[in-house]
């Protein structure tokens, strides 16, 4: 049995084998709304708060019509009712510009158990591969129609990049710009540590401001270390005492290799999990 | 009444305002698909062909498993056969990566009439403001990942240029490279007259291979012109004797301002087309 399950706005859960969006739904024909994928832990979405407010800023950078803060908790919360609260899982929440010309948007919650693949990685490490996105770390500050910083439905680029990287024989991606700087990776953000500090990418090159990584560094004090935000290179991931992809379903991966150069063992890894609150 | 038309491969036409897709479409949930946009002119696809390959080497590059040209051939035809044959339209065919870990894909053809807005403009022609991309000419070439010539579902990025270029008050956007080439329109290719020569972007910049474009420098000899892919600038465009955007719904538009400068009042809009065969 399907142990997914499927909240839509106004309908509370419906089955997930049944037709939701029309064929001209703007999502599916434009790759135009916008995501979130939160942790589901003990019954609750992690960072609820935190996502929405994200949520908010990537629906404004589209102009798109998002729901209140109240609704999308309430479709949230109504999906997780139905989830088993001692089960570990993401709730992904969508919203599309809906049918052309139409609307309203399409809005629902989906409830998924963590993939077996994302455990694994969380307790072995991943080995990752560059890719280039062909871009300056500063081209898109300036450029508000390449989206950077929002989170869309059209994850094409992504989703190519991660079978370019298993093609490669790898784990995972991460996206550098054209001048050698890291960004983050197609579904997680980087994170690293030198010496006493943790370090993510600053946002300031339109990276997805994530909010693992956020929380981590928020916490970082509770490990012995500072957090700071700043611009790196993949240099930097190598000559690290250790460097990992936070996001919201494996929770934290330790880069084993980076294009095929081991990095530095990270005896923090099972500190930082548990900062998190993640289980092995 | 909607006049629009929906057929789904395998059903056949079906109403369009019932939910076809389910939440956990890939097309949705990631703009993981491929389409393909084709004009409708007395009853038929023009250039079914030449679109049924163009989607067959998207979906190639995406590794999505694309059903053979017969069944999509056939797919455009059922809906086409409850559409007036006297009646202009476009019709788009979508297929998605079909719902996760479970496939198969979702394919269907939707015909839908040419907007008011594109017939206005194709007969008052348009003004347009550059976007840069953020990447040289060349950065696609040798990342597959960024999928360059790839007609994805991943239109984001495009609606977004769309979007601003309304914001700036014209009509239409031209992607430029960093490093000041010409590429194309968010839905478009740009065709300019330099001479003689009617030209278009050369396919090795990763822009996708314009059909209208193509058929139009095949075709250039009916005006007296010879037709060459070539790389351009933004001057080149200021300084030819007309620019236009091609497309499959709008057709050619005379490009009137590019960035606020009027461009030449191009006296071959109507000779060009006439050869693509749209009607004013």
């Amino acid at each position: 049995m399907d142990p997914r399950v499927l909240a839509v706005l106004g309908r509370g859960v419906v089955p997930l084998d049944l037709p939701l969006l029309r064929a001209d739904d703007l999502g599916v024909s434009r790759g135009d709304g916008v995501f979130e994928t939160m942790h589901v832990r003990e019954g609750s979405a992690w960072l609820l708060g935190e996502h929405l407010s994200r949520m908010a800023s990537s629906s404004a950078r589209l102009d798109l019509a998002l729901p209140d803060h109240t609704a999308l908790a309430d479709l949230v919360a109504a999906a997780l009712q139905a989830w088993p609260s001692d089960r570990e899982g993401t709730v992904k929440l969508v919203c599309t510009r809906g049918p052309e010309g139409e609307g309203p948007p399409t809005v629902y919650a989906l409830v998924t158990p963590i993939a077996l693949a994302s455990l694994t990685q969380r307790r072995a490490g991943i080995t990752v591969v560059t890719a280039p996105l062909g871009f300056t770390a500063d081209a898109r500050a300036s450029a508000p129609w390449l989206l950077g910083g929002v989170k869309s439905l059209s994850y094409g680029v992504n989703m190519a990049a991660l079978r370019w990287a298993a093609g490669q024989g790898c784990d995972d991606a991460l996206f550098v710009s054209s001048d050698g700087e890291i960004l983050e990776g197609p579904t997680s953000s980087v994170v690293w540590l030198d010496g006493e500090t943790l370090c993510t990418v600053s946002l300031d090159t339109g990276i997805l401001p994530g909010l693992t990584a956020a929380y981590l560094l928020d916490h970082a004090a509770e490990a012995g270390l500072t957090g700071e935000y700043r611009r790196g290179t993949v240099d930097d991931l190598l000559d690290s005492s250790g460097a990992w992809l936070c996001s919201s379903g494996r929770g934290i991966a330790r880069i084993t290799e980076l294009d095929g150069k081991p990095l530095a063992p990270a005896p923090l890894t099972d500190t930082l999990r548990e900062i998190l609150g993640f289980a092995l």
